[in-house]
């Protein structure tokens, strides 16, 4: 049987790409052994490949105050509530193994409010979900209620951006009707 | 470190309990090799206990037109969208191993308008969605929609009522913050 | 004239029923002059009919620190919030009797929170509406407000248990679009 | 036992008001036998209570293709979507009388949409229900509705100002708390 | 090339109009430079028309503790929210005058919450956006929260009336597609 | 007086800034005539900044069939939807230059509904506002409708992801209370 296609619109041919863009997917596929399919349905379009991979790991490498495992919760919490497949899944993944914890992301995918969670993660996904859905309504409490919990002005920048920038990544996955890849579904369920 | 505490009620001793009630539990345990929590949080209350798995072998222990499968993706959807706990990781365990599809449980939860389903499931589950959240604009045009994909007004009646039983249940666990059994991830995942 | 249908699904003939079911409309008429509609109703699916009388008699008939009035109340204003014809009017009937007021019904179901209701009543109606309607988001804090109303764990459970059997059975109502009987309308209104 | 105030804001003596205003509400208490709390609580002010009753008099005292108990419905239907004491237990009462039924008042109110109404009535509540909570979104398909089953260009202007200004009315009764009279609660209802 | 209709209703020829309603249309004429649309849309119903500008009036032109800028700034929020172009785009034009700030209006109309407004400005469109969006749920603490800022229950009221007139006129504004005069757009932005 | 300041985080000196974004910033206010605020708010993060802008351009800059008033269209009615100061006071300027239309920005920031436009930008504005709040419910209708006022697969896409982006934008601005510059308030009015 056939799978269902992983874009509603044309996957390019890798090797049909901009060098820049196959070298970045093939060393992807490299450390995780398969091509994630937001790689592929993104490379569509080259320009738009690059500012959005740019932006990705301007906020996910980068040092921070927000560990690896709450940047990934910040990301399962708000594309639930977007219901977007690609973002649930494949971070639900991520988020397993960097916390190393086989429960939380669907914890955090069904309802964050009664997850195993701490009032210090609770308060980031609070806010994070005000961003997603009434950022115009943000303002000093919400600042006060986070500091509460010792996250600094650039910390909330962090919260803010990772929000702001996986509510695109949930839109965009949605119109395509991105797809998942099947591996995404089972990593980090034993640890 | 100690687990969290499957409920905010106290949780009754299995010899306590009266013995239809230890006996259905211990039938459960026998068969799944695990005594599924939703069992001993609602046995604190004995009779409403008795009503409800009344209730639910009413509706998913008989004969219908509804697979095993399909009555399984309405409790999935419908408590996804209530962001219950129990029933999503619960019931999609199930739905897994039902419908012998590691994936199908994820992707109801996240968005079912973007799983891997028929036309038929789709309309079954706009109507399940449509019962949840705004039963009173139900209307002949909901039943001519799901006549033309085969269902009977028994069949709509069978999706109305487990949408409706489960809720409760959904309500139920919220209010209780009732906690899945960690068997219930990993079940049915490598199928 | 005739009247309207009291169900879009088929009435069973009461002497068609099982003797149980039967006998327990039987003695409903006998004590309210009439059979309210419900019965045959739910009627269509014995194990249903006894699965949901056996939660409603565990829950409405047990002894309780909520008066009969304050159940009838929880039923009133969820019942309403869900738009349910059946529920609003014949258990509105039931509130107008049990609190001896010919008031209280009206103002419950079109606005409980300008209603002529203590501040403990209102603490109740507001986590009743909030069960309905977000119990995902019930929480400590909600604990709280309603022990400093004087309701202790127990009784917080019915309000919730009520309000979950309620929200069953006014999805149930709607999808039939079950009718009151006419007698609700005016019954209590003198009082 | 002193019943609650009928307004949060003082009430003018009778006698104390201009010849105008104090004339008419005697008017209306020959005619009705009492007099309805809305003439006192906006007689607070004279000069709105004049432009309120100009307003109210050119809509519901003029002839129109519109009947009194449509207009009527018009009012219960809304004022109920807004959550209205004073509207929905005063014009239910008027309702029940103009229509010559005891039921239809307390059936629009909980759920327009499964009440006795024809056609003709259902596409005139909706599109009052859309009036009030979504005018910036009316539009050609709706007057073409609306035609369909008979209504003019002027008729919908009536269905829409009648809905426009008991939105009004709604909200100074509910920012006021003002209460309906006893009398409306039973009035009617024997018809 | 022709301009777009200013109204859905046919609008009446200055001369057939009412005497009174004549004078008062060439007065804001005389006043403005040109006569604002309204005046020609609601004088398609002269009773209608009088009444809604004898309500205005009494608002509008009175004395209050509110300043012109304020109950213009009321206006403009409501009716941004409310999404109708006549009252936003006209009464923005006022309000940039009244207040002699050529930015206020468009900040209001965008997001009130974010605007260059003092905290008792902000208090008192709050209550202005419950009245309009949620009357039914206006409590004591929402009267002590605008009393702390100054505001007396007079007030209050003003606050409450025209927000209530206003959602009137975006009502009748937006199923008339009401169209704002040109003039508007640019008023009051050199100040 | 002071100005309030156009971010609640603090601004890099321009000659502070790295090589590429002071000649981006400087080129900017060259061709404007003044630094849009956005520049300097975003400066105080340099990778996410690159990011930003080289997403913006890949956007914006790049040949389409959606015409440069097209895409700002799309902006302010997604941002006027989402309530961003900043993108609806900026944007709006350039759509009144580049729709050579005094009145169009303020229309469509109101009520795109009852905007001077086509049905085709109707269309177009109706499908960015579904992927703005609904993206999960996007379906192969909504790309019929699309497709039969002559948009083809790619101008989808650019339509879904100028809204992706701007929503990211939005956010952005409004947790950050990013302030538009004075200037663009008034420009392009005079059109």
């Amino acid at each position: 049987m056939s799978s269902p296609p992983i874009s509603r619109y044309p996957l390019p041919e890798l090797d049909a790409l901009p060098d820049d863009i196959k070298e970045k997917i093939l060393a992807v596929q490299e450390k995780a052994g398969f091509i994630p399919n937001v790689f592929l349905v993104l490379a569509h379009r080259p320009e738009e490949f690059r500012a959005f991979f740019a932006y990705h790991d301007a906020l996910m490498n980068k040092e921070s105050n927000l560990s690896q495992a709450d940047r990934e919760m910040i990301i399962v919490a708000t594309s639930s509530d977007n219901a977007c497949h690609y973002c649930v899944v494949a971070h639900g993944a991520v988020l397993r193994i960097r916390a190393k914890n086989a429960l939380i992301a669907d914890q955090i995918a069904t309802n964050y409010r009664k997850a195993d969670i701490s009032p210090r993660e609770m308060a980031m996904l609070d806010f994070a979900l005000k961003v997603s859905n009434d950022a115009q309504s943000t303002n000093d409490e919400d600042f006060e209620k986070l500091q509460a919990h010792g996250f600094t002005e650039e910390d909330i920048w962090d919260i803010a951006a990772i929000t702001a920038l996986f509510g695109l990544s949930n839109r965009m996955a949605n119109f395509t009707s991105m797809r998942p890849n099947d591996e995404f579904y089972s990593m980090g369920r034993g640890v």
